[in-house]
C-alpha cells in the first residue's frame, strides 16, 4: 500500500472538495454564466457564499471574470481552460449520481 | 441553458464536497484500511471528523467497516461496489491535478 499522499493529488481535493465549489463548477460547465443566474441555480448557496469562492477560484485560475463595458455593464464568470478540462471529473460524478443515487 | 440542477447531481456533490470526504475515499481506494492507517495519511485530519465522515460514508453505503474476530478486534474500513466505482472520478481528478498544480 502506497502510504504517501502526493501534495498535487491533496491540494486539488481540498480546492475541489470545498463547500459549493462542486456546484458552482458544474454551473459554469454549460458555458459563462452571470452572477445571479449561478446563485440562482444552486439552492441554498448565499451571495456572500458566491461571492468569496468565486474569488478563490479567480486565484487558482480555474475561473475568469469577464467585464463587458455595455450599458448597464455585463459582468460573467467563466471557466478557464484548467477550469474546463474538470469536465471529465464531473461526467465521471454524474454517471455515478445516475447510478447510485 | 439548462437551468435545472438535477437533484441527484446536488445530492452527490454534496457529499463528495464535504470537508475530507474525498481525502477519505481516496485513500481508500488501494484497498481496506485500519482507522489509524487513514488517519496518518491525512495530514491535518483529526480522529473526531475522522469518525464522523466514516459513519456518513456508512450511512451512504460507499464504506463499509469490517469486523474480524481476532484477538486483538481488527477493524478496517473498505469502499462498497458503490464506493470503488468511484475510482473513475478520482482518476479524472488525478489526470487534472498532475496537469495544472
Amino acid at each position: 500500500m502506497n502510504d504517501q499522499l502526493c501534495p498535487k493529488m491533496e491540494a486539488t481535493l481540498e480546492i475541489l472538495g470545498k463547500k459549493w465549489i462542486g456546484l458552482i463548477l458544474f454551473s459554469l460547465l454549460q458555458g459563462p454564466r452571470k452572477f445571479t443566474e449561478i446563485e440562482k441555480y444552486i439552492p441554498g448557496l448565499s451571495g456572500r457564499m458566491l461571492t468569496e469562492r468565486l474569488k478563490e477560484l479567480e486565484t487558482r485560475k480555474i475561473v475568469k471574470k469577464n467585464v463587458y463595458a455595455e450599458t448597464p455593464v455585463r459582468i460573467e464568470y467563466e471557466l478557464t481552460p484548467k477550469g474546463s478540462e474538470l469536465s471529465s471529473t464531473f461526467e465521471a460524478i454524474a454517471i455515478w449520481a445516475e447510478k447510485w443515487n
